[in-house]
């Protein structure tokens, strides 16, 4: 394919990794750089890349895939789109979206430039989902139910408690949006065991669900990238009652985030400047192939 | 709701009617009036509105929702956009659409206008998740399983058939994309079952799928609206194989087309001038309240 969209990679952690992997395997990209805090720390997997300190160190970028903690997105897409680069990001701080909307929307005007923000798989594919199945039953109840699966948010909560060598938190879906938490903890040498497994219960990460914590011997024995989702939703359409759905997901947590940011920087390229989230962008600009082709091919 | 969208509804058949509940249910919207042939029989049920026999009698009308038979979407379209009318439909031949979509989208940025073509349950929000499950795992395979539910293309190649009184046909999902055809008969005095049976098995509706042919007193007795819809997609996402995606419907199929057409009508007033079908949309245009509220909403 000509003309093949250039995108940096900011951040060379888990999600950027699977990021590589998914703009490598694109038929419609070209990896221009990876951007990382150490930069002289090149691993053997990606030393054929050019790998900068900083994204001004980059040229001819199209679009920069922000790889980075949720809490660092907003300093580096500020940068991006004043370097005149698109960004996309996985922002997943819900209440935080609406603000980083307006923030990252007005300096992407200023420039005329793109940011497509929280395009993971939730907030991101499942908030599409909810929006369409709110457009097929406008009255009604939807409920997201996580898991089974790792919660990152929650087991970094467990790792920062005193005493806590390790730990994996994993969201058990019980349904309509209800949650249990099982915690495994591997305990630092003269801390007691109970005392931590009450501290996490009474964490407000903790304290709304029903919380049983495991001690174990070791935590990464246990690791499984796996999740899940089980959305549903029960609602009226028109007047006719009881209409239901539901969207369900087995999937490698971090290999589907890496995937959807890619195909939304695609989505980010088509796009006139401004901040959308993913309900804003029409499903067929995240592929390959323009509207004429998939008007005969997806019907 | 200031300046509601006005509606006007062509075709007063089974779509026809859960349209109007549908606008009806909307905050929106308002029933500018209703387009029938015999216009001059007006059901209780709508006496309280305009009933005309041509679109052009109408005032002040933003957009058609065209709930006619398939084969007559272009045609009414086309004049709805003569009119300057923007126009939606859930024209269902699948291999039509780029064919269709390319007519009117001529027409429609000839005239400044929109047409969301194609806007039901399947084709329509079904591609919409279809497209979905191309950008989280862009390799794989999608089936999509129908029913259990009545199909209205089968049911109306039967009652063709020489000697059949009454027909039904129930599409049955046996997984992978593959039906079985479950088809119930009134049979005319004077005919043979064995031979009508013979007649539906070898009609090119049903030659490639497990049929039964079952003779009954009574199709009506049979009827039900209710349909379903089984989406699954197994995929890679970037390198990561067996990504496991899956969607569900238990629905009222008429009830469910009329809600996704006003739901598009919606849409219809937001889009650029020329020719759409569901993939091409935000899924966010396709709901009352605009992105700014929906962004702090669905997140």
């Amino acid at each position: 394919m000509e003309n093949r969209t250039r995108a940096a990679v900011v951040g060379y952690g888990n999600i950027g990794k699977y990021v590589i992997e998914a703009l490598e395997a694109a038929p419609d990209f070209e990896i221009a750089g990876i951007v990382r805090r150490n930069a002289s720390e090149v691993p053997q997997e990606i030393a054929k890349y050019k790998v900068v300190a900083s994204l001004s160190e980059l040229d001819n970028v199209d679009v920069a895939i922000l790889a980075t903690p949720t809490r660092k997105v907003e300093e580096y897409a500020l940068e991006a789109l004043s370097l005149g680069i698109n960004t996309v990001d996985s922002y997943d701080i819900h209440t935080g979206i609406a603000s980083l909307r307006k923030t990252l929307g007005a300096k992407a005007r200023e420039v005329g430039k793109v940011s497509i923000i929280s395009a993971g798989w939730d907030p991101g594919t499942d908030s599409m989902v909810r929006a369409l199945l709110e457009a097929c039953a406008p009255k009604g109840i939807t409920y997201t139910n996580f898991g089974p699966g790792m919660s990152m948010g929650h087991s970094v909560a467990v790792r920062s408690i005193e005493g806590v060598a390790d730990a994996l938190s994993m969201t058990i879906p019980l349904g309509t949006g209800v949650h249990r938490r099982m915690v495994y903890v591997e305990v630092k040498e003269g801390y007691e065991f109970k005392k931590i497994a009450e501290a996490i219960k009474s964490d407000p990460y903790f304290v709304n669900d029903e919380t049983h914590v495991m001690q174990v011997e070791s935590v990464d024995a246990l690791r499984d990238m796996g999740h899940g989702v089980n959305l549903t939703r029960k609602g009226v359409s028109g007047k006719t009652q009881n209409q239901l759905f539901e969207f369900n997901m087995k999937i490698n947590n971090p290999a589907l985030t890496g995937q959807i940011l890619v195909s939304t920087a695609r989505a980010a390229m088509r796009q006139k400047p401004g901040c959308y989230t993913l309900i804003e962008i029409p499903p067929v600009d995240m592929l390959a192939g323009d509207a004429d082709y998939w008007a005969g091919h997806i019907v």
